[in-house]
């Protein structure tokens, strides 16, 4: 078997440069071993790749053994992380200069990735989309034509944040913005046109504003000021309660932002919160994941079989995230816990106990490697 | 009886002007008047004397009818707010310009006014401070020797806020800060001292980092990363859920923000969040008002009686607030609910009726002095 060849020349941050990512054909490779490797592998990234822009745990070397001497793929493997904010193509590129690999866009799967799926349902309609980075131009990119951020939007409405006197911000990303915005010249009227979704595409910044623009708009049935039954559609794109960054205590996460919101929502309003959220350990984003991984391994629809993997290893550092849902998931998921973020116990989590626990996820593609029979 | 004299003056916003507040002595008014006034007013003052900085209700010509024609104060009266943030000698100073008649800071309660009365308790002690405007500073006027606010508490411990690069902005005031602030040189060390208690004077402003930063210093009995069980003081000024700003929807207020912190406070504790709200409804506010408006009779203590009011009227426009404290205050309270804020029924409030209800501020001050015999 072959694996497929692509070929993409990626922009990544600095428009100067061009990178270009591919994954060989290697079929001399491939010939050598009798069949197609029978497992991949989904890295979890905050905590186990990287503390924020730090590769971590030998992360770079683990990956490395990934690929052979030419710098080809053997082993199908993806990014499998609930945080976000930009495409994920540029996420691709950020990742690939970090560890020092070549990463494809279709192997980075973050929390917002299966929005996209929704396209059918609201491409048409006004959405409203926050967190940090640029999510409205994340939700254009899949194709939504009537995506604003929230700043944008909150912005047709005076005085609706009475805190805004008292930021000296903005959380805009000035440069991208003006540069990838369609934000610019609206082709809709935000104070007629009701909002029909929402969407936290990722970590939300301001969240006084952000929950109170939400409260508006959902209360309302999408016109901040309107009386409505109808709520218009919430969705996140993970629930973390927390993560590890940068600081040595976890962080507050998405899960954080929606318990606040809906917690204040359900006080002021007469129907509780319906929402939807995403992410692991939601076991609809490892069904996916093990449908990204067959692509990487399939060519094209003739050579494609109906063989499946007999492995799939999830390595995470969020017992509640990252290894509840590889349990959850069930056959063909393997959990492998590491050390290096959230979890830092001496032997297994009690309530969310993995199939292996290693200090880092250099020692982690060790042990995969060696239970596969070092292919 | 006469009316105090208070001479004082006070240098507001604008520091090359200084102006002169007195309430006078009226001696020759009251001899015409058998007894002292038997009655005193407390208002509110978002949505009932403003909204946002604009008088509404034509609170000017309400206010103007309990002073003489020499502009003297004839009717004792105060303002009884959950807001804040500066200090009450500057807000009766802002108020005095924004409603043209002369206020003494005593007339000005707000929030956290009673913060005054725990000095004994944290005086010397290390203790943070967050919410729109100065907190710290307000502290500080207290008495309080190591007050820091939120803001530079962060600012010590790196990476403390993950979102910090996605916020162009600062909170702080900076003009005032530079010019008022004793942070700049703190006489402690914020990575060995112990954060006693918590106070949220105003309004928080960002709330993602300062859900953060207090859930790090009340899970960790006040040192970040480490682990207590012990958890520091924690104080809020209020506990609005929504409130009455210039948008023309209610805005939510502290208690929506203390709503947030314990909700997810409470998920990753394993001791729920124990707080002290002040404000109205609380009746202690009451009382503590109804105190105040007898200083602002009794010239000094050789006159005074042990005359009490018998009636003190609460003029305000937020039922659950307002009207609700007045009746568990019980007598001599007296409620009155306005139409230019929160409430806006045709009739009164259903939960929390009030025992009258007008249109405005003005009919509300008309009500009174034809009630009182238009003293």
């Amino acid at each position: 078997m072959k694996i497929r060849t692509i070929s993409r020349v990626i922009q990544g941050r600095n428009r100067s440069s061009s990178i270009q990512f591919y994954i060989c054909r290697v079929s001399a490779q491939f010939h050598s071993i009798p069949k197609r490797p029978s497992f991949g592998i989904a890295f979890d990234i905050d905590g186990v790749i990287l503390r924020g822009r730090t590769p971590i745990g030998d992360s770079p070397k683990a990956l490395r053994r990934l690929y052979d001497d030419s710098g080809c793929l053997k082993i199908p493997y993806l990014f499998l992380t609930n945080g976000g904010g930009i495409p994920e193509s540029r996420r691709a590129s950020e990742l690939s200069q970090l560890l020092g690999v070549n990463i494809d866009p279709i192997q980075v799967v973050q929390g917002h990735s299966p929005f996209k799926n929704l396209l059918k349902r609201f491409e048409n309609e006004l959405i409203v989309a926050t967190g940090k980075g640029e999510p409205a131009v994340v939700m254009s990119e899949y194709g939504f034509k009537k995506a604003i951020s929230l700043d944008e939007y909150a912005s047709y409405f005076d005085n609706i944040d009475p805190l805004l006197p008292y930021k000296k911000w903005t959380t805009k990303q000035p440069c991208h913005e003006q540069k990838n915005s369609i934000e610019s010249v609206p082709n809709f009227d935000v104070t007629s046109e009701r909002v029909k979704a929402a969407f936290v595409v990722s970590d939300p910044v301001d969240w006084s504003r952000d929950i109170q623009v939400l409260c508006d708009i959902l209360r309302s049935g999408g016109l901040p000021g309107e009386k409505s039954e109808h709520q218009p559609h919430m969705y996140f794109a993970a629930d973390d309660l927390e993560y590890q960054a940068v600081f040595p205590c976890e962080r507050l996460g998405m899960g954080a932002f929606r318990i606040a919101l809906e917690s204040i929502f359900n006080r002021i309003h007469h129907k509780p919160l319906e929402y939807t959220s995403f992410g692991k350990p939601n076991p609809f984003v490892f069904k996916n994941a093990e449908s990204i991984l067959n692509q990487l391994l399939n060519e094209d629809h003739k050579h494609k079989t109906s063989e499946n993997f007999q492995t799939l290893y999830m390595i995470g550092d969020n017992p509640e995230v990252d290894i509840k849902g590889a349990r959850q998931a069930g056959h063909p998921w393997f959990s492998i816990l590491t050390r290096t973020g959230v979890f830092r116990g001496k032997k297994n989590h009690t309530d969310y106990p993995a199939d292996q626990v290693v200090d880092t996820v250099e020692e982690a593609v060790e042990y995969i490697l060696q239970r596969e029979g070092n292919p």
